[in-house]
């Protein structure tokens, strides 16, 4: 069992020419692609709900964070958002969709400014450049997007350890549209497409790359504490028969 | 259904001190720690038999490929380990063990020498540096080997993708010790316990890890051919709704 | 020319066993061993001087950032943290001796906790594992270390872009001692030994690590803000022959 | 002093059509690029000289070895390829341009196919995407190639260490266009421009990169043998105060 929380922003979805393309809001579109995964539990929240829709319990039971959000970056507080960092160090998933690049929680764990250059939306085509990675399962040499807003280089985040997909502009741009990171005992993978008024969102091979990426990060081992809990000599602890405790 | 051929050049078996250790063989311990595992369905193949155990009937119907060899690399054909290399690079997964670091298809995956500083065992700690790592699932920050041939740095390899485990000997030497690329579209992974007369094979971590990389190196996608398909212009391709192929 | 900046606490410098190891404070140690480096200008700043020792005028004209900090990590503003790491992003080399892993710049860079095991100082040896990376120059396969504070794993960073040393503790650890980073335009080097009362900063090998790493972490370009300056189609900017501008 | 060898096939370059853009060859044309560079010394050898114009002599006094090859990759016999991994492997640097991509030494070094997609030549516009790394020294965040033949994913290559250019070509591909890795001690670049009948190797910024990658390629340590020289314990040997040997 995956549980997912799915978080959004949930501002422009209000907006008349995004329900058109989301009428279940851009976190309904997201969930609803996951209901065709077995063994995930999907959950939804967003900026309007008390803390921010991310208290202590639903953290505590999230194995994999889904974040969508633009222009109220802001209104999250940092320490809800170093709390989320700390939730990754300890192995919770976390993946950022479009304008997550530029979100508290994304950019706190990159450690980059995660700024890049974009203008409005036009043809793009994405290049798998990684087809034995996870995340490409069932995704052919490239797929068309007949309309996602331009994000282009320099995009200033740290090297990732897996470069999956590239992004072709019509207008002479190309990106790094699919990353992958470690950090702690947490998986990150950034997803280029996803703009408000575009609908890359109901495209079937960005659907099945956020599925792929939701089993990609899913937990493998967790800790309690970013501490690793023994100071004494490792070698006393062992001829002792102590307990080698866990991360 | 995950289809793994457990390769050996089995001659060091043969000998008492190693009967001892590994009754049914080096590929036997490896072949009985996988057993454990659902949707695996084991095959093995020895340096004894026609074509070196590794006709294309089997390459074929392989999706990982476990390899120990030590005393007997020149005696797989250089076409053999290219054919293997091809299978790799095409979506095989590929497993070297201890000594298989200087097997030919090991090196010719590296593209390196692949030395390294080595004398007799002796206790050695292995210790998890990516406890996120699918290959870590289940694995305590630390574990030990009584006694295992020491392998020390320098390990001329490529930097790894992922490094999962570090070796720590007492005689004062350290070794990458788990470590992960891909080629192609296959996934490569070396691990360093496993001489052939001491017992690691036997330790319930060194399994599990085994049985972990098996998982983590099943193909996801795989190629036909390792030319690509279309030399025509993508975007004519795209107008004229022609399929986009495959790799 | 480069303009290194030595940054050290200097609290610790203050105590008689410190002082017996390094008379002129472990920043004055730092300076000393750059003075055979030609081309190099030595600043020193230390946190009792006001705005901490790092004004903008500081920042502004240092190529280098060395930082040496243990017991008063958080004395220094999140503010001034944050600024330092924006310098690295736009070009800084920074580089974080020994218990900088848990400074405020050095962790805002990483995004994960920089947590380790550790205990009393011993016996270490320092491996070379990538003897052809411009910090290790002339630095052979290990070397020794009297005694230095073990610091062990799992070191919670993200994966190194280059792992250029790995450390050996007597008590059974290891440790990764030498690891590179890119961020933005800047580069980040971490480097395990230099605890206060033992005198590794003294050890040749250990000064000629920080004088190559110096050198490796010295700016290629800069930028002057860290947005991307061009919201406009790059195609249409060719096409009127507009500037493209700088990162 | 770098000693820097250019080899070049030089057999497209008999060809007027060639002639016309390189009237000294492509190795020309390479070899002129470098004169600005101070404290380089070139070597031109081409297919055509004895032992393929890399005997041992001209091997042991080369420091970084740019190549050029397409349509007699299969004239260079294995062993000679393998020569040059070796000298790789003990720090030599190797730059490989356009279709050397396919070069025996390339491929070796790699452990990969090294295939790609490609068709004639359009406008291409090549990012940095690494503008702090040394390769990119003093080139801006894009420049353009009038006509270059096309190379687009999915290429073949092991992830790179540094990634430093993508390609965007107009007709609707991407490339990775500039890549960093280490074999043993050496490094190696490959950078895609270069087509014997396109002009790209006068282009301004392409010469300024190929001198960028002669000094980051260029030697920091090298080794005499690939073996690593002791088998005796590392702790034994500091007992007695031996020699540490060097790799």
């Amino acid at each position: 069992m995956i549980r997912v929380t799915v978080w959004n922003e949930n501002i422009h979805d209000k907006k008349d020419e995004v329900k058109a393309v989301y009428p279940e809001g851009i976190h309904g579109a997201v969930a609803a692609c996951l209901k065709e995964l077995d063994g995930v539990k999907v959950h939804i929240a967003t900026l309007d709900q008390p803390e921010c829709g991310l208290p202590d319990e639903v953290l505590n039971n999230t194995d994999v964070l889904i974040w969508w959000g633009h222009m109220a970056h802001d209104k999250v507080p940092d320490e809800l958002a170093r709390k989320v960092q700390e939730h990754v160090n300890r192995g919770m998933g976390f993946i950022g969709l479009h304008s997550a690049h530029l979100s508290k929680p994304f950019r706190f764990l990159m450690g980059t400014s995660c700024t890049l250059r974009w203008r409005d939306g036009e043809y793009e085509r994405v290049w798998c450049i990684n087809p034995g990675h996870p995340i490409a399962e069932g995704i052919p040499p490239f797929f068309e997007l007949e309309c996602e807003e331009m994000y282009g280089e320099f995009f200033d985040i740290p090297h990732p350890e897996s470069l999956v997909f590239l992004g072709w502009f019509r207008g002479g741009e190309v990106f790094r549209s699919g990353c992958c990171w470690t950090r702690g005992l947490g998986k990150v993978f950034y997803f280029q497409p996803g703009h408000e008024s575009n609908n890359s969102l109901n495209n079937p091979y960005v659907q099945k790359i956020i599925r792929n990426a939701v089993r990609w990060a899913a937990p493998v081992n967790r800790r309690e504490k970013l501490d690793c809990p023994n100071p004494i000599p490792a070698e006393e602890m062992a001829r002792q028969g102590m307990d080698i405790g866990w991360y």
